[in-house]
C-alpha cells in the first residue's frame, strides 16, 4: 500500500499532467450524500483521515486538510503534519484559504460532480481577486492514481412493498407531477439517493448504513420517471415492481441525457444537485428552476404505514436494547469487556431479532472519557476497556424493512458520582421539556431547541450539538429538512417549520472532556394536539423509542412532579410494551427498571 | 385640501411629464428611519394611510397599497378601495406585484434616496422578465405635486454631555478609526440618524419621538469626522462641543461630496444606506465595503453612565406611571374617562417630573377590544370610553436626557373575568421565564424567545409579535441589532447574538380579538452571570423597569413557587425604590400593590 505521503506526490504529478496547479478533494459523492460508498472515499485514501466530514486542497507546494471542531484531535492523529496543514472550519473556509494561497495565473481544479454550484461560486469568488482560475476537470485526478480504487458496489436493488411504504410509487409520482404542473415545470431531477429510493419504493445497499442504490431519477409532469442505475442491479421482480411508468437506463448515461431538454423547464435542487448536472442542463438549453427537491418534504411527513412500521421496529429494537442494557449492567462490572465487545454484543442481540438488515450508523460505543466525544467512533486502536466508575454511552440504531431506529442510553459501571447524577438529571429534564412541549403548527425547529438546554444553562453548562434530527423510514438515519437546533445551525435546517407526521430525535447531552459523556436520545413523532380553549392548531411530540432510562443515574430531588409523572408514564409504557417481548430475567429486570421512581 | 383621489390623479399626470409609467412610494426617509419627519410622510399624504409601515405603487391604470397584517383593518378604513387595491405583505411583495402588472417597455420610477440597493435589485429582478425598466428619478414626483409639503424641521441640535454619554465623541471616533484601520478602510458613511447622534454625542428633534437630527456623517480612519447638517441647526455651544475633529457641512452638500473618494475604501452598511449613496460613491470611483455600520453594535452595548442614566430615568418614569395606575384604578370605574383622557393624564404626570423631553413613541392607550390590536393608536375618531368590565392596556415611554423608557401595564376596570386572569397569569409566567433565563454568552435572541411563549402555547395560544426589542440611551425606542423573537423574524434581528450590556424589552402578550389585550413589558439589561460549577461564560437579565404588576389580574394557583418568589422580590424592589419618590396615598397604594402575593 502506497504511503499517504507518496499518494500526495503522485497526485501532484497527476495534476501537472492535467495542466493543473491545484485540486480540491471534498468528502461526498455525485449525490451530495452524507455517507458515501468506498469508491468515493477519496479524501480518506489520499490523506488517511477517517472522519465523516472534511475537505483537502492540494497545491504544488502546499496541502491543507479542512475539518470542523469534532475532528480536531482525529485529524492530528491520522494525517501527517509533515505533508498537511490542518485548517479549522468554519473559522477558515476552503475558499478563503485558497484565496490566500493561490497565485496569479494558476489553474485550480475541481470535480463538478462533487460540488454544488454554491461551492463553485464561492471558490471562483475567492480566486478571482488573485487572478487565479477555477477549472472543472473532465476526469478526477485522484481516480487516475488510485489504482486499487474499489468498484462501485454491485449490490442488487430490492423493492419496498407498497404495504410498508404506505403509498405506491405511481401515487407518489402523481403527486410530484401535480407539483410540477403547478410550477409550469416539465420534470425534476432527483439526485439525492434517498429521494430516488422513496419515490420509486426501492432500496439498495451501495452506501454504508443507508439502504439506497447509486442512482438518479427524472420524474416528469406526466407522472412517469426515468431511473438511471447500473443495469445488473435489477432483477425481474424489481422491474415488475417499477412497472411501465418507469423507464430504466444505465447510470453511466445520465450525464449525456441531461443535454436533451432544450426549452424544457427542469427543476433541480441547488443544495442537493452537483454543478455538473446544472452545467449539462444549461448546455442543452433547458431552463433550470431552483426549487427544493419536492420529495424532501413529502418524505419527511410519514404516512400511517410508515408510522406503524416504525412502531413495530421500535418494539423489536427496544427489546434487543433492553437485553443489552441488562448485559452491560451485569457483565461490565466483572471486567474483560471493551467498547468493541459491547458493540458486538449489541449487534448480536439485534441480529437475533431476525429482522436486522444493517446498523443505521456506525455504533457509538464509548466508555469513560470517550463518551465525552459526541461523534466517537471506536476502532481497534482506540478500543478501551469498560471499567468500574465509568459511564458507558451507547448510541446505536438498526435498519429494518419497517423502520430505521436511533437511540442513546447511558449506563453507570458501578455507582455514579453525585455530579454524574446531577448532569444526567439535567439532561433528562431537558429531554422531558422538549418531549412535553406544545407549540403552534409550523413553529421552527430552532424555536424549540432551548427547552432542551435550559436545565443545563441554569448550571452554566451546554452541549455542542443540535438537539434533534429527522430520520427516514428504512432510509437515512439523518434525514432533512427539519432539525431542532440553535437557530444558526449550519445549512438553515433549524429554520424549517415543524409539521405533523415529521419524525425527529430528541437527544440533549452533556460532555465533560476527559471524564464522561451523557446523552439521552429517543425518537419522537410530531402529532396534532387538541388543546381545549386554544385558538390555533397546535402540535406536540409522541415518543416512539422504547427503552428504560437508567434510574440510578437520576436524582429525583431535581425533578418536578410533572417531570416525575412523565418518566413514570414513559417507563410504564416501556414495560408494558417490551415486557411481552422478553423472557425470564430480562423481563424481570425491565420491570424493576421501569417501576415508578 | 386636495382629496386623495385627486392627489393620485395629479401624481399620474406628474409621472407622465417625467416620462414614467409608474412609481414606488415607500414609507421611509433618506436614512431608512423607522419613524420619519412630516416632510417625508409621502405615503400618508398620497393615500391617507396613517400606519407606520407600508408602500404604495402607482401605475397608469392600477394603484396598490402594501401593508402587513397589523394594518389590514386600518388600511381599509383610511384608504379608498375605489382608487387603491389592498395587497398584503409578505404574502405578496411589491416586486412580485409589479412583475405581474408591469408591461413590456414600461418605465417604473423609484427615488434612490428612499430604497436600499437590495430593494432596487428585487424590483429590477421582477421587472426584467417582462422587459419593463426600473428608473431612478432625479426628483421625487410626489414632492412636485405636494405643494404644501412641510419643510424639514428647523429644530436645533443639542449636545449630549460626556457625563451622560459616558464616553466622549473623540473616544468613540477613535474606536471607529481603529475598526476602519483593521479593515484597511478609509472612512465609513453613517447614514442612520441615531448612529450619527451617538457618535457625535449630539441630539436633535427632527423626527417624532426620537431625539435625532436629519444629518449624515463620515468618520475617517484618522478619527476625524464630517457632519452634514442644516447649518442653522448649530449654535456656538454645539460647535464647541463638536470640536476641531468634526468638520461641519451643509446637509445639502452630502450627495456631491460622495463622488470625491476615488480609490478610497469606504464602508457603507447595505441595510442602512440608501442606493443613491452607494451609486454616488461608486460613480466617484470609491471601493464600497459592505460591512454593518460599526456604531450599531457599539451603541447597543451600554456603558456604565448610560446604564446609571437609564436607572435614574426608570425611577422617575416608574413613579409617574405608578401615580397613573392608581389614577386608572380610582378614576376610570367612575366613568367619563377615555383612551385620550388617560393618555393625556399620563403625559401630564410624566411632564410633572420636570425632566420629560418627549414621549418615546405615540402612547398606546387601549381599552377593551382596542387592546387586542397590538399596535393600536388612539385618534379622535377611534377614542373609546374606558368602561367597567374592560381591561385597559397602556404601553408608553418617555424620552429623558438620561434614558429612554418603554413599559406596558394592564389594569382591570372593575373585576377581571377568570379567563382574563388565566391569560394574564400565563403572560406573566412567560415574562418571568425570560426574565430569569440563564444562557451562554452569544446565544441568539431567537434561541430565547420560546421561554416567553411556552405558558401560552400550553393553552393553545400565542401572540403575533416579537418578545423583545433593543432600546437606545436617549435615542430610538426600537434600537437594533438584537431582538428576542421567532428565529425567522423579518430582517434577521433574532439571529443576532445577545451580549452583556445590551438592553431589551421583555414583552409577551395575549390578544383576544374583539374583547381585550394583555401585555406585560419591562426593560431588561443583559448582565454576566457567574454560575458556580459552570464551564462557560453565562449571561442573564436584570430587570430595569419599575412599576407594580397588577395583582388582581394574577391567579396565584398557576404560579410555581419560584415564579411567586420572583414576583414578590420584584415588587419589593419596586416598592423600595419608588416608595421614597411618592407621597401619601400614592405611596400607600404602591406599598399595598407590592405586598407579597
Amino acid at each position: 500500500m502506497l504511503p499517504h505521503s507518496d499518494r500526495l506526490q503522485a497526485l501532484r504529478a497527476q495534476l501537472a499532467t492535467q495542466g493543473l496547479d491545484g485540486f480540491v478533494v471534498p468528502l461526498t459523492d455525485e449525490h451530495m450524500s452524507e455517507y458515501v460508498g468506498a469508491y468515493a472515499q477519496r479524501l480518506a485514501w489520499l490523506t488517511g483521515f477517517g472522519g465523516s466530514a472534511g475537505t483537502a486542497v492540494v497545491l504544488a507546494d502546499e496541502a491543507a486538510i479542512f475539518t470542523d471542531g469534532r475532528y480536531t484531535l482525529q485529524v492530528c492523529e491520522q494525517v501527517s503534519s509533515d505533508d498537511w496543514e490542518y485548517v479549522g472550519v468554519p473559522e477558515t473556509s476552503v475558499a478563503a484559504w485558497l484565496g490566500e494561497q493561490a497565485k496569479a495565473g494558476q489553474r485550480i481544479g475541481y470535480d463538478p460532480w462533487l460540488h454544488t454550484r454554491a461551492d463553485v461560486r464561492a471558490l471562483e469568488a475567492a480566486l478571482a481577486p488573485v487572478s487565479a482560475m477555477l477549472v472543472a476537470v473532465e476526469a478526477n485526478p485522484v481516480d487516475a492514481i488510485w489504482t486499487d480504487r474499489p468498484a462501485p458496489s454491485p449490490a442488487k436493488l430490492t423493492l419496498q412493498s407498497d404495504e410498508l411504504a404506505g403509498r405506491s410509487s405511481a401515487a407518489k409520482r402523481a403527486d410530484i407531477a401535480d407539483w410540477l404542473t403547478s410550477r409550469n415545470a416539465d420534470a425534476v431531477v432527483l439526485s439525492a439517493l434517498d429521494s430516488v429510493a422513496w419515490t420509486l419504493n426501492i432500496r439498495g445497499a451501495d452506501v454504508d448504513h443507508t439502504p439506497v442504490a447509486l442512482s438518479y431519477a427524472l420524474v416528469h409532469a406526466d407522472g412517469t420517471a426515468d431511473l438511471f442505475v447500473a443495469p445488473d442491479k435489477l432483477d425481474d421482480a424489481v422491474r415488475r415492481h417499477l412497472g411501465n411508468g418507469v423507464r430504466v437506463h444505465d447510470r453511466a448515461d445520465f450525464g449525456v441525457t441531461l443535454v436533451n431538454f432544450r426549452d424544457k423547464r427542469i427543476v433541480a435542487d441547488p443544495e442537493r444537485t452537483v454543478a455538473a448536472i446544472l452545467d449539462r442542463l444549461e448546455q442543452g438549453g433547458a431552463t433550470v428552476l431552483a426549487f427544493r427537491d419536492p420529495v424532501v418534504l413529502a418524505k419527511a411527513l410519514k404516512n400511517d404505514a410508515e408510522i406503524a412500521g416504525h412502531c413495530a421496529a421500535s418494539i423489536r429494537d427496544g427489546a434487543a436494547l433492553t437485553r443489552f442494557l441488562r448485559w452491560v449492567e451485569t457483565e461490565c462490572p466483572r471486567g474483560g469487556q471493551t467498547e468493541l465487545s459491547a458493540a458486538a454484543k449489541l449487534l448480536e442481540l439485534r441480529q437475533a431479532t431476525g429482522a436486522l438488515i444493517d446498523t443505521s450508523f456506525s455504533t457509538i460505543s464509548a466508555t469513560g472519557p470517550h463518551g465525552a466525544i459526541p461523534h466517537y467512533h471506536v476502532t481497534d486502536e482506540s478500543n478501551a476497556p469498560i471499567e468500574p466508575g465509568q459511564l458507558f454511552l451507547i448510541d446505536s440504531g438498526g435498519q429494518y424493512a419497517d423502520g430505521t431506529t436511533d437511540v442513546t442510553r447511558v449506563m453507570p459501571i458501578g455507582d455514579p458520582t453525585p455530579e454524574m447524577r446531577d448532569r444526567f438529571t439535567r439532561v433528562l429534564k431537558g429531554h422531558i421539556a422538549l418531549a412535553t412541549a406544545t407549540f403552534p403548527d409550523g413553529t421552527l425547529g430552532g424555536h424549540l431547541d432551548s427547552f432542551a438546554r435550559r436545565p443545563l444553562w441554569e448550571a452554566g453548562l451546554d452541549y455542542p450539538h443540535g438537539t434533534g434530527h429527522g430520520i427516514g423510514a428504512y432510509l437515512s438515519v439523518h434525514e432533512g429538512p427539519q432539525r431542532i437546533a440553535a437557530p444558526n445551525y449550519p445549512g438553515g435546517a433549524a429554520l424549517e417549520p415543524i409539521r405533523a407526521r415529521m419524525m425527529l430525535s430528541n437527544e440533549p447531552g452533556y460532555y465533560k472532556p476527559g471524564e464522561y459523556g451523557i446523552r439521552i436520545e429517543n425518537l419522537v413523532l410530531v402529532v396534532s394536539r387538541d388543546v381545549p380553549g386554544g385558538d390555533r392548531p397546535m402540535l406536540g411530540f409522541e415518543t416512539l423509542t422504547l427503552a428504560p432510562i437508567e434510574r440510578t443515574m437520576i436524582d429525583p430531588a431535581l425533578l418536578t412532579k410533572a417531570e416525575m409523572s412523565w418518566l413514570d408514564e414513559y417507563h410504564a409504557k416501556v414495560a408494558g410494551t417490551l415486557g411481552p417481548e422478553l423472557d425470564g430475567d430480562d423481563r424481570a429486570w425491565l420491570v424493576a427498571k421501569c417501576a415508578p421512581l
